[in-house]
């Protein structure tokens, strides 16, 4: 119920994914019961494997997190995750209030075993293909192992769900140089040199390698990444007041920006994350997708798909199997139990 | 003699000063005597007011800025830098080694009274002309008030270099509230908000107003503003590479990109922050002007601009005296001479 959109871009996403699938799994709508319903008679539903369970409140895309999930225990964020966390529901997702999703999935789901914390990666385009970029905005103050923690759930993310074979894992820096870089980066370089064996590290990565696809996985506390995934996002807005501009010189120029239009839209769609349907909340005990408040209903059948695939791959028992391996080293109890 | 393509483009871009504006300031070139000798004489020059100090040795690019300046004592950088330490030259610019050239700047001029730690300033296009972002690179593991500097040093640069009257001064965070944030960012904003009458505070800014140009000066970490940077410099790379994508579709699709080159070229070139001639080390008691390392000669002669501005507009008058008057409030003594 917290998307823009919602529930009808919900409810016709949901319809989407089970028509196309043929009912390959069962979804629970949750939220306020007779809009739910008359969007589904609104949209013709009939055997499509849905069901509703209420939800009498809703938190709005303003409200502060942690305010909001005190005084509404009955919205249908903490409805649905409630049913996720009993195990009535395999995964749970949202297109709603994003710090409100992630905080309720971290108090109810609780951490996958060897998680310092969930963190949340986004996916960039590069001229290879994809970046996961990690953390963007979950975990900011990192220590030195979070980051290493980023760069195994990424890893293991980026394999399954990508499909690629030994992801190539970057740490965010300002130079190449092993001694590069402020404090952070400069411990955790340490912590991934020495856990080499785990994933397929590949040392430090510039600002400029995101883009170019100089790795798979970009590691980096959440306000760094966070700064870089809205500086992305911004980039096609920035140049349609470029092109505009252009266009605006004369007719010539008008017909051809009309032309590249389509192309434009194309190109310029690969900075929006919304596209591949959300992203999870790497590390929790469980699958919690986080969508775009504006999803379409495109978005939110991705969004369902994947979670689908975060199940059927057992992403999170990857994690915990290979951060149980992990061998914390120089660090102390106190500081990898934090 | 550090640059690229040194001495050769530097020469060029000093003889292309000096007859454009009839000699109006003596240009002090620095390094090997006879290749300068032999690039003036290849040029013609003949009335020109410039002049030749040897220096016997270069820092290359790719050295380690510490261990070069203890070694090379008698490189072109040192050289030159003593010059204007020694005030008899007004400003240095220099398209060598970035890192040497912070380096030595800070050890051999010193720094303005009130600045903490001189920074470096990257010059961003946005929709509403350009955005300052500050620091990108020169200082990371900042603390609080090390921002409030950069704000107050970039408020005065874009003022008196970009004529903006009030210049409006973001903090870079991860939300507006002024709740958000990691430690450094809440820390920051609470000496902003304390002297919000020395400059125009406008609050926290995201990663998405940079180039939107929601403010005029943005204030970061270096960390931070090195990542932003260079990601923003690899825009117009993976643009390209999309482009020729495109373009290799079909004929049309050829002949759409190909009447676009020119126009495409103008907007990417806003990314490229030496088109302004090089950026100062600000806070640096002097004038010290860093250029890209594959500075053209337009390039050369628009930091020779610079210079000759930054000294004209008395820049580090203004930032002493703003700074001066700065009151540090709950800082100790300590702190803020750290």
């Amino acid at each position: 119920m917290g998307g823009d959109f919602a529930p009808a871009n919900e409810v016709q996403g949901v319809l989407d994914a089970l028509r196309e699938t043929n009912n390959r799994f069962h979804v629970v709508l949750v939220g306020d019961e007779k809009a739910l319903r008359e969007e589904l008679v609104k949209r013709g539903a009939g055997g499509e494997s849905c069901s509703v369970v209420p939800a009498s409140e809703v938190i709005g895309m303003e409200e502060s997190p942690t305010t909001a999930l005190k005084q509404k225990r009955g919205s249908s964020l903490m409805v649905g995750i409630t049913l996720h966390k009993e195990r009535k529901a395999d995964a749970f997702v949202s297109a709603g209030n994003t710090g409100a999703m992630t905080a309720a999935s971290m108090l109810t789901l609780g951490r996958i075993i060897g998680v310092s914390r969930p963190a949340i990666p986004a996916i960039f385009p590069s001229e290879e293909g994809t970046t996961l970029l990690m953390d963007v905005g979950a975990v900011t103050d990192s220590k030195p192992h979070f980051l290493y923690e980023f760069g195994v759930m990424g890893s293991i993310y980026a394999e399954y769900m990508f499909n690629k074979k030994r992801p190539r894992v970057g740490l965010l820096n300002i130079g190449e140089e092993e001694s590069k870089g402020d404090e952070l980066a400069k411990e955790a370089y340490k912590i991934f040199k020495k856990n080499a064996s785990a994933i397929n590290f590949i040392g430090n990565v510039e600002g400029r390698d995101i883009l170019k696809g100089a790795a798979d996985v970009v590691v980096c506390d959440g306000f760094v990444g966070n700064v870089v995934l809205k500086f992305g996002e911004s980039v096609p807005a920035f140049l349609k007041t470029k092109f505009k501009k252009y266009a605006d010189q004369g007719m010539v120029q008008k017909i051809l920006m009309a032309s590249l239009r389509t192309p434009l839209r194309k190109i310029f769609k690969d900075f929006d994350y919304q596209e591949h349907g959300g992203v999870p909340l790497l590390g929790v005990n469980g699958v919690s997708i986080i969508g775009h408040g504006s999803s379409t209903p495109k978005a939110i059948k991705n969004m369902i798909y994947r979670a689908e695939e975060m199940v059927r791959l057992k992403i999170n028992f990857h994690i915990e199997e290979k951060l149980s391996r992990y061998q914390p080293g120089s660090l102390g109890k106190n500081e990898t139990e934090q």
